[in-house]
């Protein structure tokens, strides 16, 4: 079984968010994993993007039910798409072993809270913060370049897919 | 057609949430609100006990397949098995016009970006703080009292259903 | 906690369907269960239109994510909004105890089979027929008028909600 | 991006169901298609071991949240949990093109039914027979062997993938 890290973020984005999220899309396919992510624009198509450029393998899980509700950005090889609307994005944290999340609007931030109730590592790039007394959130990790993302993917378990 | 406001929080709280869940669930019901929760145990019960004693009408909206999954609690008048695990958490922001949120972990932390990704106001009363640089938080009401719940409800438009 | 039998059917349907569908809410009300349908047009209007005539209660469950996108009957108390497209049919069988379908399209048939996959009688008016050699359909009954729907109610311990 | 075609049938299933599936697997893959299933025992695992042995790529769409709750069958490639139960089936269908029906239960005809509603063919390999008055049962192809499924995949344009 291949396995699979996650990008999310915003439809649009920041071109510093979308250069961040080609170089989160580059590391996880040179390191073997496959990228999952909303298979839309912005950060989605960017990490895609990276994820190729790599020789990667790119999986999209779109809000949709069809290319014509949700058309999936080029680089997506795999677009399974879901009719969901925003119930779409449990299935993207479900589906990864852990997020990187970058940018991104309150549909990120519903992932980052979706990923750590499923337990799963948050990355997170200049996006959300959060906070709340005596919450866990050990698994929640702020970074600020791809060279601190690398580093922690390391920590964690995700330096080699196999 | 009846109008639908919501608690979300966790299946766990302390007593102090309980009773701000409570007066959160009374007032709902007072105001001519149909209480709607995720139907389970914490926040959720304490919030539909309150809307029970006030003569109101609860609905619930349960992660699992059946009551032997996801027990609705007893003051639930209409349970609405799902099956959808966390996806369950878009549904209970679509259904409901406006979102208390009362302590609670991660669930309900997505609870509250799902309902900012859809329009919601979002009462926050003791419970996650979000923040991101540029990011649109209008609608995101943090508040201390039941007295400041009942002040930004009458503000937001929802002094009385009808 | 309340009671709930369901009315599956199609969004446009004959007139003769929707007295027949408009008798079944009648009967479920009557009966003191609340009527669950997709809160749509057709069939699922005609039975909450039945339900309302004999004083019952009844919730909507709706593809859309909003009244915009999947407007609710007049008939309905309590629009569920869900934004699964599709997937919303697994609740509607989840949420009620025995399923009534009337007429319908592909997504009725839907309806039927999730039903049966979650144990649930169904009672299927004039809508399709399903058949598989060794297939247990000991739960699908086929009734032609709304007195052997009565009937066979009766049998199932649906005459009475409480 | 990969085109994908579905094989949906039942977690348990006879020795013939899963020659069957295997062989619908194996000329999936033959002619270029992503195998798309819903990941567990039986005719999904059939079709996966099919796909593998002929070096195609395999995408299992599963019912619960992890590995724990849906153990993948071990030809899958990517195992896409969703945690949404039978409301995961409605995602099979629109993520592929076509589906092809290898016996099963009433899950199974959820997905033919949904595929239906969808406007995507239904190849229907001793499964079940649906009908109804009036219903459009145009895509709906009942075949009885893998000579058949082959005859109507290219009629139905799914000769080759590119």
């Amino acid at each position: 079984m291949k396995r699979i890290l996650g990008v999310m973020g915003g439809a649009s984005c920041t071109p510093d968010e979308a250069e961040l999220a080609r170089g989160a899309g580059r590391m996880i396919a040179q390191r073997g994993f496959v990228l999952l992510c909303g298979g839309g624009a912005g950060v989605m198509e960017a990490a895609a993007r990276g994820a190729k450029e790599a020789g990667g393998l790119t999986l999209g899980i779109l809000p949709g039910s069809n290319a014509a509700e949700s058309p999936p950005n080029p680089h997506i090889d795999l677009a399974v798409f879901t009719g969901l609307s925003d119930a779409r994005n449990a299935i993207n944290v479900k589906a990864a072993e852990a997020v990187i999340a970058i940018g991104g609007g309150p549909g990120t931030l519903s992932e980052i809270a979706l990923a750590l109730k499923n337990g799963k590592p948050v990355l997170a790039l200049r996006t959300w913060a959060v906070s709340r007394e005596g919450a866990d959130l050990e698994r929640f990790h702020p970074v600020e370049t791809l060279e601190e993302l690398a580093l922690i993917l390391d920590r964690l378990g995700f330096a080699r897919a196999h």
